[in-house]
């Protein structure tokens, strides 16, 4: 497939004006409902990504972590670096580990009323409920609150929502889905376990 | 799908031994070849992600971005906030704006050279060549140079290369390989445009 100079000028001249002409039709501003979801990796720390590119326009941002584990404590410290990340760890680990589902609940549900409080206030630009969907998985949250909670956010509020098996009704509801795909992971392939800085 | 306490503890409890089974015959300890590729957001952001979570362990992290625009210059200045973070720009701007061959291979072969010396660097725990992929798929480096470059890496060194269509040999060589898959998209469904904090 190798070109010479003037075809690939030409082709890239002209994917340059399919391009332009893309971005002009384009107009409309708009606070997102953003879902990662899928068995990869990714979701939590391409939300952490986001978290850093919003602190870098000057953007405020909200964290609340529904399940431990997804961020450790130093993770945790680098985010207390910014003044501008108000981030909340609510979260008392994996559900498997905990074996108590009415106490899992009342987690969930001081999670949640943290993600609310942010969503009801306008100072919020970036919102982010990290392993929400597990929760929602779970039935330790009705979905329909959650809907119904989003639906009130501001209209130029972006708000996150990470974790895998995100139900129909909140893909219905985003605007911007991402499926983390795993096509190879060392876990199963070579019994490599989690390593700082990779898993945690 | 409501199950009783006990039912859920009783499973929960299952889950947790599956799990820490499962743990258990993980021991070894590598450095890995990590790709994000895929269509879908995040890929770059992901890498964001993996730079802060490196940092909160304390490791020391390069970046070199290939393409400009995958980041921000207010991405770059929250980067530059970390002493431990080495980030350099390389790319001039998407290869259709340039349509100029043999520049865009100097600029590539430029970052390349960089990422080329922060490999040969052992006081580098994670190294991120940002958007490489892009720069293979044009031919602009040789996809079996990166191969052979990859194969010396320290033993414990992380390297994450992210972007858009991952040569089947690159995804060969690697250990851990997540795909972000588009589901949903609001600049095709509803015209709306990049917006900062999202797509920037």
């Amino acid at each position: 497939m190798m070109r010479t100079d003037a075809e690939h000028a030409e082709r890239m001249a002209k994917k340059k004006a399919a391009q332009d002409s893309k971005v002009a039709a384009r107009d409309a501003e708009k606070g997102l409902i953003i879902v990662h979801t899928g068995k990869g990796k990714g979701k939590t720390t391409a939300a952490l990504g986001m978290v850093i590119r919003a602190v870098g326009h000057g953007m405020r941002v909200g964290m609340v972590q529904f399940v431990k584990g997804a961020m450790t404590t130093g993770e945790a410290a680098v985010l207390a670096r910014f003044p501008e990340v108000d981030f909340h760890a609510m979260g008392e680990g994996f559900t498997w580990n905990t074996q108590d589902r009415s106490r899992d609940i009342a987690t969930a549900r001081g999670a949640w009323e943290e993600v609310k409080r942010m969503i009801a206030d306008p100072s919020y630009d970036l919102i982010v409920a990290d392993e929400l969907n597990i929760v929602l998985r779970y039935d330790y949250l009705p979905v329909d609150e959650v809907l119904e909670v989003l639906s009130t956010k501001g209209a130029m509020t972006h708000v996150v929502i990470t974790g895998r098996n995100a139900p129909d009704a909140l893909i219905e509801a985003a605007d911007l889905v991402t499926d983390m795909t795993q096509v190879k992971h060392p876990f199963r392939e070579q019994g490599v376990k989690a390593q700082k800085g990779v898993e945690f």
